[in-house]
């Protein structure tokens, strides 16, 4: 099917374009009325996510009121352990845990790669939803988190400021590491790729806790996976966004990616010499989109300037925070729309 | 009084040593059982930190127990908010609260510029009785937290991974945010002011949530005050140490401090570049202590021929974990010791 607005897929290509597309992780969300109340009727966050009709709804919610270039298909990376035999609940306040965790070979052992269709069909199927209610309005992002931070949920067993846990399993056990690590790339490349079949559009890699790693483990633990994804998926874009890697800028930009997703703590100009041939994602604050009106216009203005209108996917550099007023960020929407625009 | 191992102070200030000198962040508390029985005896961390000779206590602990080349105050960043008339509390498990936050102009008129004598005597005390019982070992290091640091737990009352009330008083009410951070400022100085005067050899400047600002806001409202705090104390070395602000370490290495430490993200010959005429201190991503003896022998050999035996301070990038084993500390110590020898 054609796409009426296909602004996301020629900027990832390093097509020109007339003007920039904009998207926000976590657009999604809580941030909506519309989307607490869909939330509301699911009974639960893993409700809501597992009920492909529920799920499309609030994929689509934000290209409607919100005015962005692209919907992503709501999920939750922990989806992957899930489907590899490893169940986590979500609890509130607190985030995810998982009762068992994977710390041995043995535990394991006990782990299947994902088999998308039998395991994550639920996702494929809001996929196949969602495609076919937007109708071609706007492309649909795929995603999964990359192999080193599901690792940290994995065997940590929740979230974490330092998953010390997680890490030390790295310098004490490397060849169970090196397992793990490899049957959720495994069960990742298969789920990515049929997020693709299903409908996505461009997918994006997460790897949320990047940052927690020294640059030499970065190479050793993380980027070799992410590596192995980027090669299998050759249909549609990849976006790698690694969230606290600035140290690894220059070598995520050698993959085999179309675009690099940034935080708000990379600088542009910087970003843009280590990352010479690559669409550029990000990076506003999201505290921005507390500021007023005015504020918000001139950051906006700042960064669009700063990136160039070309080449670049204007983005927060981390999700919107769930109390951000849903008029800021219309407000962030429209600003890149203006500010771009030849 | 001479000290007897002035290895630090040397390094800090550029002069030649005939090793490198080590210490650890957090190297009094929770590792040792020698500060667990005096915790337990306290009866609370807070009844630990403002008990003088308690303080003093398991601050020389690490010097007889684990060789290091300096010791470093027993205390708590928050007791400058708690001198200026902002109690806080520690909760188990969860970290620091403070029962009232301080969020407009009217709540930051409550509060006092801190008077080092009568609102944080005891820390002083403890300083004297440290310098008195220590006899010239090595030196004794003060410190503070830099006052964006304590500017986040001020406004949000509690450790948060996005410090996003904290990040949103910048955007919204910057007036009130610099009048604060002033405050703080105000009450750092006459606080490290009085350490050096009771017996601290070198302060050092704590930035725990630099890296949640961008580089602009880390600009505006964490870099000026930090200056005003280097500017102010010339009477022994300065030490700041931002973790996370991989972005401001040529900013930093322009302050007028003597030594820029450095979290295990930062690659070593890079900082160098970027930071050509301080002393480095760090930066072993503390996990390692996780690993065999073997492997912390080899990473510390990586890391003191990376930065050179001169112009260092060996360290981990941040505080040691609480269950690391105490014998893996010491042997991190000796191998630093070893391999930096002449």
């Amino acid at each position: 099917m054609n796409l009426q607005n296909d602004l996301l897929l020629r900027a990832a290509r390093g097509e020109e374009v007339e003007r920039t597309p904009v998207w926000m992780m976590r657009q999604a969300g809580r941030i909506l009325a519309e989307y607490r109340a869909v939330r509301e009727k699911a009974g639960s966050f893993i409700q809501l996510a597992t009920t492909p009709e529920l799920a499309a709804e609030v994929t689509i919610q934000p290209v409607d009121l919100l005015g962005v270039d692209a919907a992503i298909i709501f999920s939750d990376i922990l989806v992957v352990p899930e489907g590899m035999g490893l169940p986590y609940e979500m609890v509130e306040q607190r985030g995810p845990v998982f009762p068992r965790t994977v710390r041995t070979s043995a535990d394991l052992d006990q782990l299947r790669v994902a088999d998308p269709e039998g395991d994550l069909g639920y996702v494929l199927e809001a996929i196949r939803i969602v495609k076919r209610d937007l109708n071609g309005r706007v492309p649909l992002i795929g995603f999964a988190g990359a192999p080193f931070t599901i690792f940290c949920y994995m065997t940590e067993g929740k979230g974490s400021k330092t998953f010390s846990v997680a890490k030390k399993l790295l310098y004490t056990d490397p060849e169970f590491s090196h397992a793990l690590l490899q049957k959720i790339t495994d069960s990742t490349i298969a789920y990515l790729k049929a997020q693709v079949i299903a409908g996505a559009d461009l997918v994006q890699i997460f790897d949320s806790w990047a940052g927690i790693l020294s640059p030499d483990q970065y190479r050793t633990y993380s980027l070799p996976y992410i590596k192995q994804i980027c090669d299998a998926i050759n249909e549609v874009p990849v976006t790698v966004f690694a969230k606290g890697a600035f140290f690894a800028r220059q070598e995520i930009g050698e993959l085999n990616c179309q675009v690099v997703g940034l935080d708000w703590n990379m600088d542009a100009a910087e970003s843009r010499q280590l990352i010479p041939n690559k669409t550029l994602q990000g990076n506003l604050d999201p505290c921005v989109l507390y500021a007023t009106y005015d504020q918000i216009r001139a950051e906006v203005k700042k960064m669009v300037d700063t990136f160039g209108t070309q080449r670049y996917i204007a983005n927060l550099g981390h999700g919107v925070y769930p109390d951000t007023d849903p008029d800021k960020v219309r407000c962030f929407i429209e600003a890149v729309k203006e500010f771009s625009a030849k």
